[in-house]
């Protein structure tokens, strides 16, 4: 197999990784991976893309209903209410696990194992019920903010979204750059639209976990040239299915622990996709600002877009 | 009881409930309350403080550990690890009841009720069991970035942190602002620090729910005049004890429902107040990023400026 | 409509709330309801019922796994496991929601309302954010013993299992005692068979929240007349759908507040029915211990069959 | 050492473990360990004892204030109540850590290891994040009966309460047997009272996870020789402090890895003394029904006593 080749197996999804690894790069105790590539350059570069002061949220309502898509739903429940005699005020909880396909979620560079290992070589098991020891959230707890980038693949079919289960190959991240006068750079956190929440709305339910448009495994080598810091997607960045036997989530299971690259997973771009239409500009300053959760394997997240 | 005179009682505290009360302001629906003052202009004027491109978060560590301050820790627990045979991945939960004085966060503006009543004179009987129906966290679902002002308490007065209990009052505030140079202006978020953590590390563990050092209720009408947006401290910007007769927190009591300010509870100030120091420089690009926690009371959050 | 008449609309099950109405029963402040059938006589000839000395769970497996009757699966974590360096021991973490339908739980009395009233007469108001303050699942704190009768409805029919959706009318109770031997008497915890779990395990899932075998409301004169204690079922006692126009748990809606019973809904009567048919003995001493929940308004339970 | 000499350090410890280890005694594979003390003319015997028809609880009530002893205190929070407009009913939700020093729960034979290993010899890495594969609280799923025995050390030495760190001895337990006319015997469940909670009601709180009250490590040969199913107490069991050279809580590395005894948590006997006082009979029916957990390692219990 080379770059050009479409991966199809197993072992050209270990070929792949191989071939787009990180480890060692930023040095043998690195737990931050891709997001060195976020200097203050390129945070300086993200601010001046700046230009009306508005902001636009990146994320889902938190979700509390139970579907085939949410299988551990948001608890939330109240502490306190204004239902008590003489309340003075109000309080509530909320308890979560926040890798669920219908949150809007930062993954850290636990949460994927190959072959028993993570990201720079750590073993899974420095992963434990005590929490993870290596490749924490907490290598993004200073924030995350660095130059956005929209791809949006609808749009540039003519579409309205996606259909679940349609694949993206990297001749499509090439085309949305050419179309929206774009170009991802080193540092940027791109996200890919598919359309899921629109189409969703619009066409009822799917489940996401077993078919849902996302990027096809091809397009990992021109991830990793374009040194992306994160990636972002209203799926979950893959396509189900893969498309690559024996491999369930090729993406996954390349671009964190081989790239080191942080995943937000079912971000909600709808209200993106329409900001950038409307002022044909589709880069932004975006902050990320996971919770300070030491050991864990994720954070939700609100992505703000500040345009 | 005129601006000027020191509030002492529940009388007091009510007559600057009216004087400092922002009800109808901007319409009878609001619940947005003193976010409004963050115009797009205010977020521009913001953008343009950045300079470095340097971030830093103002949230403490999730805070695992039951202590007197911490009565109701966050709950981590690991759902996989790396141990079990073939692990492919690693997951987590965490549960959390926001309002405790170990986490960092946004307090909505249904959080404290007045004489049964919230801000814009919402019924405190719409927090109910099911949530709140007025006034939730969400009104800054779309992200809150603005302008940052830390004024820096201890600094002002040559100390490396307040004592539990000292009490700051306005002549504090402008004092502050004389030393270092900048002026709290419409819409910005105003960050005020003790020194609270840095503190309780060297010199032991305090118990802020009894005694902290903080804002004086006198400081309320200051803080109107200035039409901050968003009010944080490193404690819970009430000091304790408060010094108002039958008034326990006086601060929050008016600030939220009759100002309509969002508090930032327990940030962390002492890494900013660093970063500040070394570039003599008070203002940043700040962005908060609540969860989208529907009928919430609360969010976590890390607050991330940018320098 | 007279007792003998079928409810068919919700002004039916109007008369027959007022006709098996125990409010007042045992006094205005009474928040026991039936269980106050349960008297130290009652208890005394359940003892006697013990012969082989054998007990039976009549419970469910606590169930994780997210389904259609499964909307909040119980969250069982580790707190510590063995695989930190080190580990001195194991601990653990569940939250439950209890009233779910794949929870072997006992119902409160407060847990239903009817026109804004709960058993005795209490408000639904005395159930606010801050719990139960009438009618908690305390009332069965110090435990709720007393003999247990089962009446095994597809074994009358000489059948495996009922199908979803199948209703037990007043006869097949009558026809059940007959055929078994036994009656049901002042002070029984009744335990009406469906057959629900063992059918789902042969013929697969069915979704108990749209249909499922169990009393139809014509039951509910017979439940009051023989003056027992408790009602359990491996179903939810209703049967779904109704039948009744306008009201969707008869059963529920009425032996729950007028009648002051607890139910046990969701309970596992299989390896009981198993025990019984082999000794053709359908009583036994049955011991529910409820967790002591202050203004609760359920418990999980695990029912213990006594032979 | 003998069996007569005190132990004094972890060698003593080491030895006894030796001494009093049943591994094997059930088989290989088995995971109930002492739990097998109980059979059905055990079961016949307890329910014997039963006179009167009356139930006792012997557990605290479930604990929400956080405090020294109460490090993780139960969450109960409400899923809906009476106050929200039309409601139907009301729901609630708990999460809990059951093993904590204010909680009344059942020990899995899997909570302690001892050297890398539980009971009957299987390896504390089988408890993984996951759960725990051996030895899980299911040991006990079908209900543990027998026959319940309460010695009473307080009012042996004329007492109401032991103060805290006060050590039982062997002879202790004779004697307390001798006065109250009876005898531990082969399955009996051992309910061993220190009057903590009458105490701690009287002369303000304690923290138990410093000092308690508790049986001292020459106990375990005596618990061993009895062949008790269950031991129970007021306390942990465990004298604070262990007066055992480093070894905090010999009794728990014993009792549960080598004898494979289930231990009674924070049990709550002041109820149970007076009603064993009143009657001057100290032995009972004691049903215990832990929820089905699978691979759980203890779960929360409200044992119930009936005379």
């Amino acid at each position: 197999m080379t770059t050009q080749a479409v991966p199809q197996t197993r072992q050209d999804i270990d070929q792949v990784f191989e071939q787009v690894k990180n480890w060692g790069r930023w040095g043998a105790e690195d737990e931050r991976g891709a997001l060195n590539f976020i200097t203050p350059a390129v945070r300086q570069r993200a601010v001046a893309t700046v230009q009306d002061g508005v902001t636009v949220s990146c994320a889902l309502p938190l979700n509390t209903t139970p579907s085939a898509e949410n299988a551990m739903p948001v608890t939330h429940l109240m502490v306190r209410g204004g239902d008590i005699p003489d309340a003075t005020g109000s309080a509530d909880y909320i308890a979560v696990a926040p890798h669920g396909m219908a949150h809007t979620h930062l993954d850290a560079l636990c949460h994927i194992f190959y072959r028993g290992q993570m990201y720079n070589g750590f073993p899974a098991m420095a992963v434990t019920s005590a929490g993870a020891t290596r490749n924490a959230i907490t290598a993004g707890e200073q924030g995350i903010s660095s130059r956005g980038v929209l791809l949006d693949i609808p749009s540039l079919r003519g579409l309205d979204w996606l259909e679940p289960g349609e694949p993206i190959h990297p001749a499509d991240l090439d085309a949305a750059e050419e179309r929206q006068g774009v170009r991802v750079e080193e540092g940027d956190i791109l996200l890919v639209r598919t359309g899921r929440h629109r189409r969703n709305a619009a066409a009822g339910p799917s489940n996401g976990r077993e078919v849902i448009a996302g990027l096809h495994a091809s397009c990992l080598p021109w991830l990793h040239e374009r040194r992306i810091a994160v990636l972002g997607c209203d799926g979950i960045s893959d396509v189900l299915p893969s498309r690559i036997e024996g491999v369930g989530l090729p993406i996954h299971l390349v671009i964190i622990p081989a790239m080191g690259v942080h995943l937000i997973d079912n971000a909600q771009l709808d209200d993106l996709a329409d900001a950038c239409t409307e002022r044909r500009r589709w880069s932004f300053l975006l902050t990320l600002a996971p919770l300070r959760l030491q050991r864990g394997t994720a954070s939700l997240v609100n992505p703000i877009a500040l345009f």
